[in-house]
């Protein structure tokens, strides 16, 4: 790690937020951080690639390493076993799909227009991190299989918790749009947010970027998946004239 | 294995179909069959279970044979290999969908009212079988994760094209149904189907038959469910009310 005493800012963007004057230490320090950071990234990316290649339990530090031309000695710096590995990849994945969904959750427009946003950023942004959700689908998988016990355990179910919640932001914005009379009612809104959030993972499945594949391709994707869901959900062919129109 | 002079029919469903008269012999080798039947049944199903429970690669045929209360030997009287056993795991699994689909798919009803059928029929298959899905879309992830090869890879090929199959079989339907002016148009036919067989594979991740449950609670999760998908595909709301009402 090579020392940095370049001015604030540049190359550094941690070192950006504060304006006073900093010691050689500090930008270091900073420095040392922001490299760790995207180390880390490169990690997860590569271990989110390895878990959905060969599913966790067949996945190795190995393969992790293999993936980042890097040795497992770096990886292990990191992280203690495939399983913490495993369990941190799950919870960036999360971190991603409410940071996706955050702007349109929390906008002014009517539920439903909400609901059409976040469909669409969660389906965008799934795209780009399909193998941070895939992960997030096994550790859903191994929780059904049984509750796991010790730190580990209580890490999944910190994962499943936070999955949950992201399910009931879904479900507590459909609820509001059935309230503002722009969806159909249902019997069960449990029911509803999975079978809503069932749609917007489906590319989970068979989604692989292809060579030719353009931006307008990942866009029709995404709005055809998005309209499929909120269809499902009840909205009339004038509610989806409205948010899908050309 | 005992000799089995019973006459026709009782307890030994393969000797039923032919009326004429049958020696000892025939008897015995027909018995010996549905034992062999039974015990394979018996054995997929514990197969689909700890593959559901620990994913294909950390399930092992020791844990099999523990469910089926007998010896790994009996396992491997059948079976090779643990892939060879998820490979008819999944095939068996395949074989149960097109059962519960056949007579809905082949009936004289408008496209959108087999369509429905279909739907139902599927759901209340995969949460008696659940563990047959679940084992199924690890086909399908594995096979993502890049083509197997030799007589392994053939098979994983075959099953992932008899998944094919089958979702072309409710394409077909909804496309039909389109035509007949029952379902809203859409852009991507494809789509579509893989979304629609999303919402009705989406209990694999979180259904498990719970100690109270009634036939009403499964029949409502169907229903539910089975709507949303018929909606999501472009029911308008006379369909729907036709096909759901009360």
């Amino acid at each position: 790690m090579e020392t940095d005493d370049r001015p604030s800012g540049e190359g550094n963007p941690t070192a950006k937020a504060g304006g006073r004057s900093r010691s050689t230490r500090d930008f270091t320090v900073a420095r040392a951080h922001a490299e760790a950071d995207e180390t880390l990234a490169a990690i997860l990316s590569a271990a989110a690639a390895a878990f959905r290649e060969h599913g966790f339990a067949a996945a190795s530090i190995d393969d992790v390493a293999r993936r980042l031309g890097a040795t497992k000695g770096l990886v292990y710096h990191y992280y203690r076993s495939k399983n913490d590995l495993f369990l941190d990849v799950c919870q960036r994945g999360m971190a991603i799909d409410f940071a996706a969904v955050a702007a349109p959750a929390a906008s002014r427009d009517r539920a439903v227009t909400r609901l059409r946003a976040m469909a669409e950023a969660h389906l965008t942004t799934m795209l780009q991190h399909n193998d941070f959700q895939h992960a997030i689908l096994q550790a859903v998988a191994r929780h059904l299989g049984g509750p796991a016990t010790g730190q580990d355990g209580e890490r999944l179910a910190g994962v499943i918790a936070a999955r949950d919640r992201y399910e009931m932001l879904f479900r507590r914005t459909l609820a509001e749009a059935v309230a503002e009379g722009d969806l159909a009612g249902w019997a069960d809104a449990s029911l509803t947010g999975k079978a809503f959030l069932a749609v917007l993972n489906a590319p989970v499945f068979w989604y692989r970027e292809q060579p030719n594949e353009t931006e307008a391709d990942r866009r029709a994707l995404v709005r055809e998946l998005a309209l499929f869901a909120l269809r499902g959900a009840g909205a009339s062919e004038a509610i989806i004239e409205e948010e899908f129109g050309s």
